[in-house]
């Protein structure tokens, strides 16, 4: 049915791989099909200056996609001189759901900045990013507790997300770029491992979507994401 | 019930006044309560690279805060050499929430840029702007079609946009500041005139949201997006 | 004689609304015609770092132009990345004329900053801006007074600006655009409550100018800045 | 009288030295005393693109302080990333006192740039500036003359220009620098080789100044110009 | 006798994998031990402007660590808005080193940009760039051929780097992060497959060196980039 | 046999003129032929952030040309809002060079800004930069002795550079901008007073150099640092 020869609502093969590389506190590569993000978490003592004296930690997020982890060169961030705005949305995005995990009082005076740098793009980087920057940010934590940095778990859930979106009058699971690139209309779903929301966006490209639509998207997701919450708990060794 | 005596479902009073400033071929300004934004039209020749040849044409936002329409000063982005990550957020909203409104084809080769200055904040600003930028945008393809510079009015349907929240359990209509910093989820959602969802971006900022409490947001916005596509169409005489 | 119909010595209309948003400390929509600037005064604790521990304060202007101000668009200065050089100037202009109103050591380590905000440009932003920021200044010295922060008045005097040209031999006052465009010279004169001068700026746009249209201009000005004085006074309730 | 033993009227001693680098067009070492600035002229052909096709000229300034041109040393503007306010305001006045020297008619589409950099700074260096980028300037229309590459000579008038200002209730001409941080009132003054003003830049620092230290001011500057047109035309052999 | 038990003149084990990402038309995975970096090569039609018209091709390359590719994090480029000093040498290095490989003649009117992303860094990082991307190039030159874009093979050697320095008095191959942090000198070394010289770059660290331990290090890394050769060569299956 | 008629192994004339502007610990200007390069030290009290509290001094460097150093202008790096790779790559050689002249220790929490401002180029200006700022650097270090800031000595040794290259198969030193243009090999080399190799950068210009070539341009490297020394010492008055 789909050109890949998936159903509507099937991923594509998720692939998660902890400690990818050697220096991060957590270190996580994820692979929706083609599409293939490393995510690192960061820990440093400290917050930033709106928080000093507070007591809590803080969760930061930055997203980037190497020049050629496209069909064609997109021109360096660096080079141009700024982050573009669809890389600020997106790594705002990421940094909102990704702090849903945490209690920052747990986590005390600590930042952790999950760098998310995409190697190949392939539909579905951010929901990728945020999947695979969740296990990274869970091995952060755990470092600061084996490092008896922190005494309690500031974890509170796991989150995953998946983009889902309508092609030709069908709603489909896990856009992969054609699809993306032909859909009416795009949504990004982010949920916690107890099923709870924590970010829809949900964009008409072509024409507008309805009541009805919306809520099948939103069932596909939650299918979805229940498959993720299991691929990371499974990398997890939980 | 709400600190301004509204009900949960009552929007704030709305204000829509045309031909605000006089040089731009659309000039609104647009007042949800005492949230105020400065919402222009500009017509230019020509379109964006990426379009040129392309027979098409384009419309574009940008959005902006006066330093000193918050409680506290904010630094003017132009000073700090870039516009912040909220700001490029929102105007990618508006300006995906606008081009929904017109047939490009027909617009042929002109830009529009909507810019919309935040006079004085108080919740909801992206929304009112892009009401209001709505109105404005349908002034600049009037005077188009008046100066005899395209032959068909590109305009498809009108589109409006309200926030709605959950603020102590409560779904809410229009959020002002105090509730906005006090909600648990937040949604943003922009309609046609013809009750078509053009955009949905819910975040849970204290705890997680039900499907359940999704619709009951849904059905919230889209009876407020009605009385704003009124409101709208009483400023258009239509 | 003018193209408004006014005589050569006369202002346009001047309408100086105190209060226009409600978040500053001092609010002010001033109109030259059919030039509006909204001049906001915000106070801060603190100074800048090359007054630290000086026990003076800090009075300083920022400037803009709304996009859609003018006739034709201009591009955003927050979208290009930096401030231009008119903006520059403008806004040292401003800047030390305002210093003048106020006596540093009686305002203590508090810093006002004054932005002024070109909603319509029709000519004489800059001399609007200095009269009217001078009117929401002292609206911010009265709320530091009334708060309690400063024990005494650091108010030394009120200021007013107006712009002065001579266009085909014929010394005006107050140039509206279509003048300023067709002047020879242009000179900004800023003075204060008791017919000091505190700035002069005088340019040959097309050809030289003499000594005695120098004293020309002075006394033109002159005439001008006392009645906008009076109107200061008066929209002060002094 | 003064600390330098001059009398109030009396300008530094005052070395124009053209060809002073070997590769602009016109290459100009001006010494007010102390003050060292290095004018170059450089032509390229063609003008900007507000200019195209209109057959005229263009004529810009750039200025720069070396960071060791002071006492201590100011952070170079390239490595901040940006040209200050200050550095803004005076190459505009600049370019706007050496474009009032040409026909730009007959100067036909070449752009002359005048770089003025300052290597050593002791007060007045912006009027050093344009009395030796008047010089150099003069150079360059030479050149385009003896190259062939114009028919006429563009050249209007000479300009120079000098500060003077108020210091202990006395008018002093051409101030260094220990002068123009005590001085109660400052003033730029650009004149034309027949007498006629260019630009008049008065600033009270301290205090107001009256109409009549304005006249005063003007008839001090009116002098001393006449003495550096001299010495340029003196360097140029006229 | 080294840390990581190699003699003197011993590599780390490196590996090259061709086609590690799937869009560039050349991508390559360097590994010299722990550091690994991502090179891809990008071909577009068309040159920079100041080889049009020249029928001349052009070899660009641009740098960049991942932030957390190092023991701790270092702040994104595109987020402090600009190329740091360091970044900017290693891809000037980069560049002129790759295009000592090509005939430009030969490459027609075409630009290739040598992508080097460090994703795990642990010195070196600057020559293994060097001899990944040859490999990415080459690539990239037989993508044009097989697509018939060009004629000819403009290849006219490959080329590989490598970097030698002097510890506690011994010449030492290819330094991993912990000698480079120690050495008293540093020196990179690119050459050519016939054993020319194309860059030499050497620093004193600590100490001064000597023509001697010059002559020492350069016959060090001749040895090992030809085993560097060697590696490239099995990878193209030459 | 050269186009200046000088030998492959003459240096162009030297002239070292120190105290050439008035403010700065140290003011050297040095030409090499019509190469002209302005060089200050400046000294400040403390140290950059990442030396704090460790007792030790600080050297660093600043490059710049003036626009119209050159053949034809380049704009300014302050206009285009960034410094280009070349005064990057630059700079940091010259800071490296200078930094291995002291002993930071005995420095102290000193920083010294050795500016290096190119008035006129004509090839070798980082060569003439580092030989001149090492006269400025001594000069700042005597004055800190002489102003009883530090107790000892920190100089360790004088340091001077040198280009050499190969022209049409003739290695040469000194090379001026026309035989900089033409080589096929490039070298700048930095030493001691001692005869110790503090830095070597070698490039391939058109075509590979062979490690015989690379000791005849050491060797001849060493003779002209040699002489750039003795004038170095005769300007000092050692």
């Amino acid at each position: 049915m789909r050109a890949s020869g998936r159903l509507p609502n099937q991923l594509r093969p998720v692939t998660i791989t902890r400690n990818y590389t050697c220096h991060a506190e957590g270190s996580v590569l994820i692979e929706f099909g083609n599409t293939k993000v490393l995510c690192t978490a960061s820990v440093e003592t400290g917050v930033p200056r709106f928080l000093k004296g507070k007591g809590e930690g803080w969760i930061t997020a930055e997203y980037s996609m190497l020049p050629r982890a496209t069909h064609t060169r997109n021109g360096r961030e660096a080079t141009r001189g700024k982050q573009g705005g669809r890389t600020l949305e997106i790594q705002r995005l990421i940094g909102r759901s990704l702090r849903a995990m945490v209690d920052m009082k747990k986590l005390g005076e600590h930042t952790i900045t999950i760098d998310c740098d995409v190697i190949q793009a392939d539909g579905g980087t951010r929901t990728a990013a945020i999947t695979g920057g969740a296990v990274a940010l869970v091995d952060a934590l755990s470092w600061l507790l084996r490092e008896k940095k922190i005494k309690q778990d500031p974890l509170q859930h796991l989150v995953a997300a998946i983009s889902v979106g309508i092609v030709d009058g069908v709603p489909l699971l896990d856009l992969e770029y054609t699809e993306d690139s032909a859909c009416d209309t795009d949504m990004n779903v982010v949920m916690t491992q107890h099923g709870g929301l924590i970010e829809i966006q949900g964009t008409a490209e072509g024409k507008s979507f309805s009541r009805d639509e919306t809520i099948a998207l939103l069932d596909l997701a939650d299918a979805g994401v229940k498959d993720l919450l299991a691929a990371q708990q499974q990398a997890l060794g939980w």
